[in-house]
């Protein structure tokens, strides 16, 4: 690359480095995104070359993750059969303890390992740990599935004023000690909000949102909180895109900046999202 | 109870609670506790209590733990069939897979249950998160089973500060990211040692160290790090308190006060030891 | 005493031990306390052991007294004849001489020896030190007697917060720099108040609070603001119990969270009261 | 006056403000400055307004007095007889006690309330306060006559820095508790010496250090501590003069960079010593 | 001068030490006061003394300056010929040029240089540092001749702070970087508002402000605001004094204590002025 | 310009800004820089720029400039003939006059300008001021020509601490007050060792150092400080870039990581030097 192009992207990056310097971006890494067959370590490396540079220019990276896939493999071996209930798993205490157990003791181990490899200094965390997510029971009928009563931000933002990276397994408690399984896109929001965040990124396997989504001409660069409750209303965004597109129509309007949903299959997705001008995915804003 | 004994354990009790505020206490909790039968409850719920009290008064509670019984038992479910070397269960991909999610993803996350409903605000940890424990294999024939080689105390020291209470499962990681399963006891005594802990406590289930292990009366009130490197040269100590003993004598010499080995099935053991003359265990001094 | 019975004090203490760190208790001392025949060394000892053991558990005690006796005492070897002026003793310039020698020189330095041979490292005050107690003439025919005007706290808080015990002798001055000898009642009071104390505690030879003199069983273990106001207007409280009434209705009403009429007769009266579930002696509540 | 005189006294005296602001100085204010019958008023007051000056202009003065006169009038008026041991007054405990009321309770007191109406925010203390000054025996045969074996100057420091102005009556006590009285001068001086003074002051009623009593025009303007020596030792210094000119002496050769013997009688001699090119009585260098 | 006498001006002085410790002086000295023939050097001087002394009792001094005559000298010297327009000098940007290479490159860094040899520490800035002075253009027909916008003070405040004397010279700028030469009077007046100063003071040749100009007996010791702006309607204020009145008037009226109009030819009138009970020209307060 | 490329330039330079960031940078910017005909502002300004950009990844820059072809201008307009000694000019007490007004007055002013247009918030200094550059005559011969004595860097580490960017002009001063003009590339050196910089940079004319002048593929891309010696020795290096290779070799032996020659007449050679992996000139380490 010659000098004029290179000074141009530098020129470009400085003021966006200068902006998040010391901001809090919160991250929602996917289960998918790790669950991929052969491209799979690839993915997380590139994911966490990039924590390891938003944190070399002072933003603060929070990870939040799920791992649906990996619950429901070692549910198979165990020979647990999935129950159904209006189309969502039934979940008892048996499938609670295996899904915290995959969560907390697989993926989010598997994240945190490939972080410190770069010298991230990751920590994994629940939110059980410090009263970070205090959870309630969402339907009698599902079991030990929680909603998202309240967060506490204080661990959180204790890390990252060491300048170490959370990463947060998307399991909550009640004051009684329970523990209930929370959707993580769900839980990345709520914590974008507590703790004032720059910015809300989902890191998914699509391109971004879509107004139709059997058209990939009709990709939305930028849109608004409105919007996206038109589109989930109209049934324009359907499927596992519901709780994302919710998560940044709510974040936005409660104090986070801005929130993104990128494609994480296009290596350093979320480098080109913060540090240059155009953007490689969705990005929501308040109005 | 009247007055004068109540003013008599309260006068005797200060000086210990001035001594040791501000002062960290490492305790290794064993599986073992967590795995009895009806009692299971009962003795978590009396050590969760305990140490809230400690953190009452200004300790600052580190806790350790394993979890073998545990493990065993998702292995058994899993169809896995354990192997041994010389002894030792060799530990291949899986099985540390299985041993990881055992003890971060359901034995750590018992703990810190139990202890948030106190109110104790522990946050669990692996050695895998932020550098605290730097691994490396032990023997190729035994597979993922690791040795410490660093600790690095900074997270546990900036969780302590902050009052809250780690929780540390015992798996560690070396440079390129591979983990390892590592003994308990080993863990606690080399964080004891590099946080500069007061005291290092095991919370077994025996009575404490006997010269004689079929001999009640042989009980050691009070020991020497020498006279327990003579127990284990002559057998006298054998089985699993062996690495107990010889993580006594190390962190007794390199720098930690006392180290004790306690019968966890004695209620408030902990606190009575901490805060009265008389101790209900084996206390180990460096001379 | 057996380890149950043990662990139970503990257990019922600590959680008071962390509620008062870092509070202040402000302690009357009687005159009365220290001019006992023979008991005399025994009572102010035990003072300056729960002294120093409040200090221990990082309460913040600060130590109030009178001296009326020792007064009198000095009055009568120097030929000085009382006079009186409705009940109360008329204070001419030689009188105030006197009283301020005894309260400032010889009381306050018994107390203060006392409770530094118990290492609570305690310093002696007038209340004309550094501004602390601004006084007024109470009534002209009584001569140099002070009502307080106001309290400025500062020195008093300076030497908490360096882990110091100030032992305030209770005489005020006004801006002119005359002094006057205050009843120490109606200071420990003020004082509390001036330093948003969590407790005001009398220490005295009686009981408690009866609402009946002559009857024992009439003692009162709580009671509140408004009910000591009525025993006070019906004459149930009277003679030297009415200052301390009036001081304890006064403070709760004005931020002390709690105030009490102890027995100072009772050894370790104070660390009973302020570490069990049980008082020994009244308590007074806001309501 | 006019413009030019003026403007030269305020260029002189600059540089000594900035020299000595932040400085500590200790002034020994003796006990017949006291005593005087009419000009006692007017002495003490101008005493009071040069220490508020030295604080409006950042030094940090601290006063140490004695009270020989105050003693004795008061012992008179209890009817005690002195007794003598090789010169030297016989304190046994009733003598103490008598000392102490004066000292601490008299003395100071008035010199505290003089300070304080030019709103200095004196603080009188007691050598027994806060371990300020450990005291031992002398002479078995003086009874309660101490020597100075320690001096902690945490509280005087504690005093200053808050811009507060202790006044130090110069009783001491030992490790049991045991109160001694202690010759003034030397309390000065080692106060001067524990705590970096940059001056220590002798107010006396005399010019200063004569090398011949009866001669005036043999007074000293400056002299070194060897000099003083051998006038102690050829007897050309004596009486009460001794222990001020072995203070000196001992101060300048430990820390303290010049001591002083000023005549108090002069009006604002201490500010005048302070602050021109001139003194007003003798100043002792090291060498 | 003798001992009574002394104390006199000291006593007086140190209270004016106190109040003035600590807080800002602004001081305007004039182009003419460096331009002056024999006395030249001595002026400035005594002026660099008298700062250094204000900075020895920790007042803030911060010095502005003009140059009117150095830039006429250099102008002649270049062969520039001034021109006017209503009595003003219409600067082109040679003439601003030229001005800003004398007052910045010149006049303040003579100032400094006398400053610094007094060890006082002086920084030279222009207004044009770190956003100091913003200006725009007063009349198109005067070309980069300026005025006030608005001052920024943290470069001024940094620098005091750091025990730095600021000398500024007046050149302002723009948002666009374009520089203008601003009347010295006004632009000390705007920086005592800004920094919330104590004093303004304008060191002059002439004797303070009089109701008559040429009646000496009329010269007024102390006036307030809105006297001032009469005697400028009227006329009986003119010339150079102008400015000078109306930067009185305005900056007492906008928080500055009191502004000051001193005879600069008296030997440290600055001192004088501050330190001693009778000042040396005209005092303005706001009422 | 592609997001894969885009990424790479992204992924190279972080790591020199986490590595750069809170670390100074002395860039010494020449006067033939500004002297330019046409492309004149378009150099400034793009240095203004960089400068702007390093401070908003919190390099900490710090200007040091020269002026000589601007004081030659001024001497001619002037009519003032250039005396030359041994090569070197000659600097009488009025040339020295002209050159503080066009450095200190007109070439500094001109780039603090340029640099808070882009909101650089820069300060221009002298060597004089706050003591910063104390110099001495080098030679009679040549008047007031200085050498550098010594370096005082307190109000340049104060104001890069501020976020400021100091503009240094090279006028020192000695004790006694009078000011030397002295070589800015030495100055520029003796200002990078004394801060302990990272980088002392060199933005010259030419496109870095030859070895052989004649040779444009003799350019050093990078050297050593002995190497540097040698080609100085050698005549290689000659004319003005000889105190440019003196200063590389001395700072890179007194501490600062690396020098550099860069040409800076490359729009954002000093972005691209510091942030990308192929460096634009001459870069110098210690061995």
């Amino acid at each position: 690359m010659d000098a004029p192009l290179r000074a141009r992207v530098l020129v470009e990056a400085i003021p966006y480095v200068q902006r998040f310097s010391g901001r809090v971006v919160v991250v929602k890494y996917g289960g998918n995104a790790l669950a991929g067959a052969s491209g799979e370590d690839s993915v997380l490396q590139h994911f966490a070359e990039d924590v390891a540079l938003m944190r070399a220019v002072r933003m603060l990276p929070v990870v939040v993750h799920g791992g649906g896939p990996q619950i429901g493999e070692l549910m198979t071996r165990l020979g647990k059969i999935p129950e159904f209930h209006e189309g969502l798993r039934v979940t008892d205490a048996e499938t609670l303890d295996i899904a915290r157990m995959v969560l907390v003791g697989k993926v989010n181990r598997d994240i945190v390992g490939a972080l410190n490899v770069q010298g991230a200094l990751a920590v994994g965390c629940s939110g059980e740990d410090a009263g970070l997510i205090t959870a309630a029971e969402r339907d009698p009928a599902l079991g030990f599935v929680g909603d998202v009563v309240a967060v506490d931000p204080t661990l959180v933002e204790h890390l990252v004023r060491e300048g170490l990276v959370p990463v947060v397994a998307t399991i909550g408690s009640d004051g009684a000690g329970q523990a209930y399984n929370i959707n993580a896109d769900t839980v990345a929001g709520a914590i974008a909000e507590a703790v004032g965040a720059e910015k809300l990124v989902f890191l998914t396997d699509v391109a971004g949102i879509r107004t139709d989504q059997g058209d990939p001409s009709s990709l939305l660069a930028t849109t608004t909180a409105d919007a996206l409750d038109d589109l989930v209303a109209s049934g324009a965004i359907g499927g596992g895109m519901v709780p994302k597109a919710r998560a940044c129509a709510h974040a936005v309007r409660h104090g986070v900046r801005s929130a993104h949903v990128l494609d994480g299959r296009v290596p350093h997705a979320l480098l080109l999202e913060l540090l240059s001008d155009e953007g490689v995915g969705t990005m929501v804003s308040a109005s």
